[in-house]
């Protein structure tokens, strides 16, 4: 759907709303599909969201409150009945709805779910924390039998399918509900009618425990191309599935967290619309970690104040050194921090790799400090200054790509997130280092600089 | 499966090869996952696999191409007769293929796909450019007739399904193979067996173009949670299918392109363990760049040079300002370019987020500024240090958020990758500004400073 079909929706909702068409308004919003319904409620304002949320029905405002994201659902779920609510919640995936009411006050919450009909779903996921299996999955799972035949399993799915999340794969238990397998939909409607599930079922299901963190299920799908996984305890007993909307999420919001970390955005929440006093509350922290490291920077260089006083030219280029050391490292930081996230780089090749980067670091130092040394001489007239500036530049380049190989490494085996503080830490030390060697040699070759 | 098992095979692999046990090497291989096959086999040196490869049944061989990574898979295509190739493409899902041929010398291309007997699936393949829906999908589609009753598309399925990529939906085209519609194979076994295909299927079928860009897909497969996406031309005809496993690798290029180049790395393509040769090619140009830019910073500050000889403590608090801006930038840039490749951000809301970004740099900049100009002023001992130090941070901050959210905006009308060149450009845009503001203020000031 194009973002114009949404936004002629709108304004027809938003002229029969003006025009006391209740009824008008939302024939129009149930044209669109549930993922574009819930876009044009949220650009709705809050009065107009009022006046229509009571007419919809309750699997439309189930669907409505799965697709709004975790706030804005949060929100219209505090402004419905107790009652309407736990309809609503009846209606929903366990998931989204464990999600919902965990984003309610604890008092809404707790009224909600024994006002439920279907809470035993529910229940069993509060427990779990967000960002584990367990937090992720849903409980709404179809499993067979293993003695049933593949014409009893269609004939039990025609009773039971509809709106089960991960009709996909049908996972295969035993009395005590432990996973024997898996059989796809497909292996079920190709297999002759009285072939057993059991000889169809592949017993080498991959699974993951309820415990295991988020990117982990992500990357194992990944890995292995799976739209499911179901998830199981210590006694391989199922508790649930999780599906691929729900690992597409996951890596979107890992990429997220990556790429803030390294631009020193600790909450990956934060988008371009957050309200400015959340913005500054989580960006400024960050801001005031990177005004010290700056100002050691500083003092490192007032440490040469002699020096600069007497060639003032000096003051012009150390940051070209501290800059390009800076640069060097945030191409090897962000190269190992994804091979990190990916799963690639293991502890085993981390000294083969950092060998590497630092010849890479060496070469590009080479190349760099040669050109911009003998530009800087011609430019300037200063052969000395061109030097000085060509080796530092070399020095520090060396040193960026082994920080930035290094500090991502050493605190991925602190077992701390390695895009964490990473740039910080390493724009300090290559900061440093840079006026340091700059400044160090200058001091040296103070008689030719004059 | 865990690592150690994967070592575990490997080590008897290694011990039957030095035993001449060809057979036992193969048989302990082939008790893996194809995908940790594929792993375990490029562990393997080029002499072991080059034993191995030919033991290989064509089937396992073309589960290994369709697993290793492009580079490696050409290399092992090479390495094999035309004769065995063309059995192996036969074999491999004609995306694959298509990807595998394209990677190998033409003159080797043409002789393997003259060999092979399936051809005319892969051939209309090869026409696409790689980053398009057409070159991103399979022709291995299934397609059923409206006329059909669900008997009938199930015991069609039984005869031909097996191998099929995209097995849970099935796309429904008229004679001139125009697309009518969609019905999950859930809604096939659900209906009654007499219902027609027709009275089932769903219409409203969402579709990407063979000329659409893999990043658009993907956006719309992710926004609809959809598992496969069937690919039309402009007359509406089916030509493939674009499938989840496609989906998850766009998303994970997508992602990692938009990490290197905020680091200004611009090869998608380059991991830690890039040949020295290569990765130095890629990242030097954009090291030039930056020098580049650091130079023109430089001579800004060398416009100063009087100013610093007299009061030389103004070097050491240079890079603070220049520093500070670049990092509120950066906080902004992430941000926006993230939401921009999330299809998040549009032209309308351009605006309105540019003023929001302001403000926020606005208030950063009052809270850094007032803090290190008021520590700065008590550790020097000099109030209008401070002073000048505390104004320069909050100008420059706020130039960080303008020019951290105008670069990106503006690449992106441009219809510029709005990562590309954004972290260069913005840079060097606070730096220069940061220098100005800081040893502008700082002329102004100077009897005071002395």
């Amino acid at each position: 759907m194009d973002p114009t079909q949404i936004d002629l929706t709108l304004e027809k909702i938003r002229a029969a709303l003006e025009a006391d068409q209740v009824e008008n308004a939302i024939a129009a919003l149930i044209t669109l599909h549930p993922v574009d319904r819930a876009d044009a409620f949220s650009d709705l304002d809050d009065k107009s969201q009022a006046i229509l949320l009571p007419e919809f029905e309750i699997g439309d405002t189930a669907d409505l409150l799965e697709e709004l994201d975790d706030a804005e659902a949060a929100d219209v779920a505090e402004s419905l009945s107790t009652r309407f609510l736990a309809n609503i919640l009846d209606a929903m995936q366990p998931d989204e709805a464990a999600d919902i009411l965990g984003d309610l006050p604890p008092d809404r919450a707790a009224q909600a779910l024994a006002a439920m009909t279907e809470s035993e779903d529910v229940i069993p996921l509060l427990g779990y924390p967000d960002e584990t299996a367990g937090g992720l999955m849903t409980t709404n799972v179809i499993t067979l039998s293993p003695v049933l035949t593949t014409e009893q399993a269609i004939d039990f799915l025609r009773k039971m399918a509809p709106g089960a999340e991960a009709p996909y794969y049908l996972y295969v238990v035993n009395q005590d509900q432990r996973l024997l397998g898996v059989v796809g939909l497909r292996d079920l409607v190709i297999s002759s009618p009285k072939t057993r599930i059991q000889d169809i079922l592949d017993p080498e299901v991959i699974r993951a425990s309820t415990e295991m963190d988020q990117e982990d299920v992500a990357r194992l799908m990944v890995r292995y191309d799976l739209t499911a996984v179901p998830v199981v305890d210590e006694q391989d007993v199922l508790w649930g599935v999780i599906t691929y909307d729900d690992l597409v999420d996951v890596l979107e919001d890992e990429a997220t967290e990556d790429i803030y970390r390294l631009a020193n955005v600790s909450d990956p929440d934060l988008t371009y619309d957050s309200p400015v006093g959340v913005s500054v509350r989580r960006r400024v922290p960050w801001l005031y970690l990177s005004s010290l490291t700056a100002l050691f920077a500083s003092w490192v260089i007032s440490q040469f104040e002699e020096i600069i006083a007497q060639v003032a030219l000096l003051a012009a280029f150390q940051s070209v050194v501290a800059g390009l050391g800076g640069n060097s490292a945030t191409q090897t930081l962000a190269i190992i921090v994804r091979a990190i996230a990916l799963g690639e780089l293991d502890s085993s090749e981390a000294k083969a790799t950092l060998v590497r980067q630092a010849i890479i670091g060496l070469i590009q130092g080479i190349l760099v400090g040669a050109l911009v040394g003998v530009g800087v001489a011609f430019w300037t007239g200063k052969t000395y200054l061109g030097l000085v500036l060509g080796l530092a530049l070399l020095g520090n380049m060396l040193i960026g790509t082994i920080v930035g190989t290094m500090v991502p490494v050493i605190l991925k085996m602190l077992k701390l997130d390695p895009a964490l503080a990473s740039t910080s830490l390493v724009y300090a030390l290559t900061d440093s280092a840079g006026f340091t060697i700059f400044l160090g040699l200058a001091t040296l070759f103070l008689p030719q600089l004059i």
